[in-house]
């Protein structure tokens, strides 16, 4: 028992993405070493020009949106270009998951290829699964999340490939296609129990106990994030309002908290109770965006 | 949802401890080499002769027990012998704590001595906190158990030393004096919330989220294996007993499974619902304790 009320500053340990990211930079930068010519990236972004960092060429290209289709298609066969980014939304309709498909898969750096978006979802790795030479090409924002997680050590590397996740529970507060679906379903394809949670309800991906080759998903019916936050030990929000904060309150004692974004949704008082907290991806999504660039040039 | 019933066989990994063993022997070996002389190891050891292994000098002493005590005290003054570890019971009754207290604090390898059990239940981790140049000794099977989890993975080396295991929830079964209770305080002061079961009930100790500079210790009064052990990602078990086994209907799917008893705690089944299993931890104790030979010369 205690004999003196000995109490110490709480420990959290904030990690910021852009010490991930310079760990994934290093990796790409010996990537680019090993080619002929810097890889060549054409595209829309909404962020400054990162590949100016370390060694790509990257060529901003606006054109009026009547002009886009024809663009991508001339980008696609001209071989001067590596990988193609497209800022959407454009029509803001479904003529623009149209344009995301007509991008050559072999340029897609976003992932976001009916295949790859397929193989994701399948746990189907490489787009020769017999060779594994040909990775397939994960969405940048959720691939920033791994790495982090990866960097963090929660992926345990003693674990063979694969199932580097398993003993893990883990809640993904968002499930919009974009991140929270694709990364709840990538988290639990590497052996993680995932609570994915939104205004809908909650589901769970798993692949029960690694004992499915690929995660399925089930609605906990009348579940709630009161029900399933306390069970987990990392929790990864992404909710796009401002007025959004999770419930600390919820939280495990000493668990891993991961924000992505763009708002803060967890307030100063989760490093009361977190032993790491990641408060922003943004540097992260933008290296994994290189990366994947280089993987689709190799 | 799954469109088919794709089995995967459960992918336990199964660690054994020479494993772990090999990768501190490599340490150990480092460390001989900066010495002078090969440190020379005294006392009576029930396994095999495992000090020739890697360049210690180590000679076996027979005595009768009236003479131990004499034969104890030359070797404290014996400027040759480095270190002594004496085989216990040798009386069985009060008479062997009186026997341990009595080698001398620098050749004291098992860390048995007074000053090394207290320092490590008050979570003081050097015998000179000002300059931190002498480690203290902790005792050798509990060490060899967190040599284990640092091989695993499980302490997180993201995280700031002595705090690495904050997020982690362990059950300990065993509350021996020898092992099960220091490895509860131990993995505590590391930032465990650690359930410690006996056949008497369940103790929480925790430093309550980082918050107390060393554990504290709950009894849980009611409380039984049932209810804590679900909540562990970790479970190391410890009761010499051929007939206990450990329930493995209580283990979280993807748990991290040691065991330090003699006896098989756990059967077969655990393979199912484990991520990590650890069948045993022999050839770890042996290396620490050349480690702490190493340790204690330094």
């Amino acid at each position: 028992m205690a004999t003196h009320a000995d109490s110490v500053h709480p420990a959290c340990k904030v990690v910021l993405s852009k010490n991930v990211a310079n760990s994934l930079v290093a990796e790409v930068q010996e990537g680019v070493k090993t080619l002929e010519k810097p890889p060549h990236l054409v595209g829309f972004l909404a962020n400054d020009d990162p590949a100016a960092l370390i060694g790509f060429r990257y060529s901003l290209r606006q054109v009026s949106r009547d002009d886009i289709e024809d663009a991508i298609l001339a980008a696609n066969a001209d071989s001067d270009v590596d990988g193609i980014i497209v800022y959407y939304p454009i029509f803001n309709n479904r003529q623009d998951q149209y344009l995301q498909q007509i991008v050559d898969v072999s340029k897609d750096v976003e992932g976001l290829s009916h295949r790859y978006i397929f193989n994701m979802y399948q746990n189907i790795r490489f787009l020769d699964p017999e060779t594994k030479r040909q990775k397939c090409i994960l969405p940048c924002t959720p691939l920033a999340i791994i790495k982090i997680l990866e960097y963090l050590n929660i992926y345990n590397t003693i674990l063979p490939y694969g199932n580097r996740l398993f003993g893990h529970t883990i809640c993904v507060v968002n499930r919009s296609e974009v991140v929270g679906r694709p990364l709840a379903a990538l988290l639990a394809n590497d052996g993680a129990c995932v609570y994915s949670v939104d205004i809908t309800g909650v589901q769970k991906f798993t692949r029960e106990g690694l004992k499915k080759r690929r995660h399925e998903v089930v609605d906990l019916e009348g579940k709630t994030i009161k029900d399933v936050a306390p069970l987990c030990d990392v929790v990864i929000t992404g909710v796009p309002s401002e007025s959004y904060k999770f419930d600390t309150s919820l939280l495990r004692e000493g668990a891993v908290c991961v924000n992505f974004s763009s708002e803060k949704n967890f307030g100063p008082e989760v490093k009361e109770k977190a032993s790491i907290f990641v408060p922003s991806i943004g540097k992260v999504t933008i290296v994994v965006l290189l990366r994947n660039l280089l993987v689709s040039d190799i």
